[in-house]
């Protein structure tokens, strides 16, 4: 964004509060500020904040204390790294520009197809964060209410490519996967990249971190090897290796889709165009041209029948295909969590034990690593069809998947073991009988309680799988904790709640 | 709302930080507080903040400074208020309860119909403070795209005067009128609650500050008599006077409506059903049964052709009838700001200018007044259908509405002139010609940087009208300010944004 600053605007002395609000820039102006009363600024006004040739739009309170002397305007970190000022700039505060594409938005409410450019420019200012809550709500519920057709569907997903940045490689084919609505713990990324990579496939996977589960998988692959990858390193890493699995977060790849995604998150709405552009976006800016799309389908998973699965496929290949892109999609079972660890650390070590063939491996991420890694192999050009798996399990059980991660992870900066935790505490069952019902959500609560996954070795080990015939005393899952009040309150907490893996006699 | 409180939530303690961020609840928490670990608390999060008996749902932002010490957290005023506590006192911090109502919304975006128990608890968690920006954007663009149906408009009409306070009044006829989409300087209400009530009809007005306009008509009305007024003495005035023109604010009639309405201008979206219950669940809870709705069509009114305006006029009256009242529209020129003031003050001089007979009040708003006040009247019952204007005007020039105005006001509290402001400068034509446009926008963002509605005596006093022909150097308005640094920067808003009176040669 850029403004012009007209000589009567006054100055304020920038201070910064330290104050953290995600992504949101926020700003605290003193109730009597002269400014305030000279725009005519209340609380919760949008303002636009001016340095330099920098702006950027906050969110303006008001304060009655002496926090803030006369003349000052306090800064969130999100306002201050926008602006990239320091202690003591002056700043100049104004009404932010009219929001031309909000009138596109009210156009779609009122059931007006969206074109091109009217995508383009609604995603350029999301981007920008021109958009406040109010109007990004509006944005997708609008094209919820009344679905993104096919057309809508190919722009916007084009829309958000454009407004990032674009990854290109050397290869012909680049190879990528998604899973749609993930399952606990089902931590298959790094195995599939290992085994893509290790049989000559390139797949530079970015990852993100976790939002409000447990763990992301760069939170996961963090504890195995650096993951903070800059643009540079990642194009070494990947044209030395085949692949890698970094954090995305830094790389403005489809930048809009993380903005989007907060709010479908709190709605918990994710339409099948939405879903779509979110999916396509990234992986379109990240240079993939053949995706392997794992669609898990049961009655608590995203997607709950096979028909509904069917259909979202049907459009997903049809979009990727208006970009040239090859696409296969996997319909497998999303019934129950995937592998024993939730949290980073404990997850890793399921992916280690995977890689190193250990006795005691978790059999059903092995058996859908295979499926996935399978289909990426025959995508690429690298298995015939119906010889995926196989090979994938070869790769597995030869070491050579386990060989390629290991130079990987050496590549991205240095493999490391994933740390333990301090406090390790059981669950016992309190009955005997067969597991009929996992509560996937408590699971994730519990392991953020214990401190996953700031705390990256914190977390829950699961020691039962559905259909299981329990003993009462058995252990259900181990409780990793950093400290003794986080094993506390997690335990605290487990009192509280009732059930989380339910027995009947 | 109300919340178990369980042993283990730890408190801390309450820092008021005088922190204005209009109705939203904020509270600041350190990065590294216990709580925010152990409940798993990131900025942005809602939380639940619990005192005693009372809880309040707050947005919560993180700050690492030493502004808060280990065991604080500071709340905004909105959520000290709510929680009724005192410097020092102890608070617990909580994941808020899942906001159930949101189920409704998300099934409403899906396209199913809501029936009248769902838009209960959907207002209900509103008036609560539990939806947040994002969820109530949602409800208003789902019920926007797929517009409510007659039985959903009827159902939330209905939920939003549950949800409040509802006042009752002895007489039978009780009278009431709303204009739609406001004009600026369109002041009638307080002149044709005098009319209505020096004609024996009973009109208990409750009126709305400004919000984003240099004036309300409590702004207007204030600068005349206290308006500020509690149940009892509201009461009272009616009762002896029979009107009153009170703020409505404090009164909790409907208050989802004043929610809502935040969100429908920032989207600037207000779909008919919409419309309809926020006027109706208003006038329902104030106790009125006959009521005047005055809707102003124009190219750049809220209402552009008399086809849209007659289908909201048919739809008002039906959901009207519903709840037994009786309802007529009418619609009036909507093209040009009514009188000549804007501003508290200014407005109100146009006021007591038409009370008064002044040779120079402005006949538009006198007109206009008749037209509203003579249809008030013939739906009272105290005129005969098409005698309604005759007796308006003769209850201005008779001097009766005057009389009646000033018992009124006297009632309230005591009448009084309005202020004066300190410094005025007249804005001079700078060609000569035919005024062929005025720019509404311009006009009320002047107004409000000369310091309306803040400072009442503030705002600009409009010399001319459409049509009229201008001599260079005529004034075109006169700015009227508090103080010579409003005036410095009004002037320079002024120089920065051209013609506000397009003059054609």
């Amino acid at each position: 964004m850029s403004a012009r600053i007209t000589p009567q605007t006054p100055a304020l002395q920038a201070l910064r509060m330290r104050l953290h609000a995600q992504h949101q820039p926020v700003v605290l102006m003193r109730t009597d500020c002269h400014v305030c009363r000279a725009e005519g600024l209340a609380p919760r006004s949008q303002v636009l904040i001016i340095a330099g040739d920098r702006t950027v739009q906050a969110l303006l309170y008001q304060i009655d204390s002496d926090l803030l002397k006369a003349g000052q305007i306090a800064l969130s970190e999100a306002a201050w790294d926008a602006l990239d000022i320091h202690e003591g700039d002056f700043v100049q505060v104004r009404h932010p520009p009219m929001l031309e594409s909000l009138s596109a938005v009210r156009a779609r409410i009122h059931g007006h197809r969206l074109q091109t450019t009217e995508l383009q420019a609604i995603v350029r200012d999301v981007v920008d964060g021109r958009y406040t809550d109010v109007a990004l709500s509006a944005f997708l519920t609008a094209t919820a209410v009344l679905p993104l057709d096919m057309q809508e569907t190919i722009h916007l997903t084009r829309a958000m490519v454009d407004v990032g940045d674009r990854l290109q490689w050397q290869a012909q084919i680049v190879v990528d996967k998604h899973c749609v609505g993930g399952l606990p713990g089902n931590r298959t990324t790094p195995l599939v990249v290992a085994i893509a990579a290790a049989n000559g496939l390139v797949m530079p996977k970015t990852s993100s971190r976790a939002i409000t589960s447990p763990a992301g998988t760069a939170d996961t692959m963090e504890t195995l090897a650096p993951v903070d990858l800059d643009l540079d390193t990642l194009r070494k890493v990947v044209e030395k290796e085949g692949g890698c699995v970094a954090w995305g977060g830094a790389m403005h790849l489809s930048p809009a889709d993380d903005i989007f995604v907060r709010i479908e998150r709190e709605l918990d709405i994710d339409t099948q165009g939405q879903l779509i552009a979110s999916v396509l976006s990234k992986k379109i800016a990240a240079g993939a041209t053949h995706i392997v799309i794992d669609i898990p389908v049961g009655p608590t998973a995203k997607v709950r029948s096979r028909e509904t699965a069917e259909h979202l496929a049907h459009h997903l290949s049809e979009v990727a295909a208006s970009f040239g892109l090859v696409l296969r999609c996997l319909f497998t079972d999303g019934n129950q969590p995937v592998g024993r660890g939730i949290g980073p650390a404990l997850e890793a070590r399921d992916v280690l034990a995977v890689l190193r063939n250990e006795a005691d491996a978790p059999q059903d991420l092995c058996d859908r690593v295979a499926l996935v890694a399978g289909a990426v192999l025959e995508l690429g050009g690298v298995a015939k069809e119906g010889e995926g798996f196989r090979l994938a399990h070869e790769t597995i059980s030869s070491g050579r998947a386990w060989e390629k991660f290991q130079r990987i992870c050496a590549a991205q900066g240095g493999f490391r073991e994933p740390p333990q935790a301090l406090y390790v505490e059981p669950l016992l069952a309190t009955t005997s009988g067969r597991a009929v019902h996992i509560d996937n959500r408590k699971l994730s609560r519990l392991a953020k309680l214990a401190g996953a996954p700031e705390s990256p070795a914190a977390g829950i080990q699961l020691q039962v799988h559905l259909g299981d015939e329990i003993t009462r005393g058995q252990p259900l899952m181990f409780l990793h904790t950093q400290t003794s009040g986080e094993m506390a309150y997690a335990l605290a907490y487990v009192q509280d709640i009732g059930d989380i893996v339910k027995i009947d006699p």
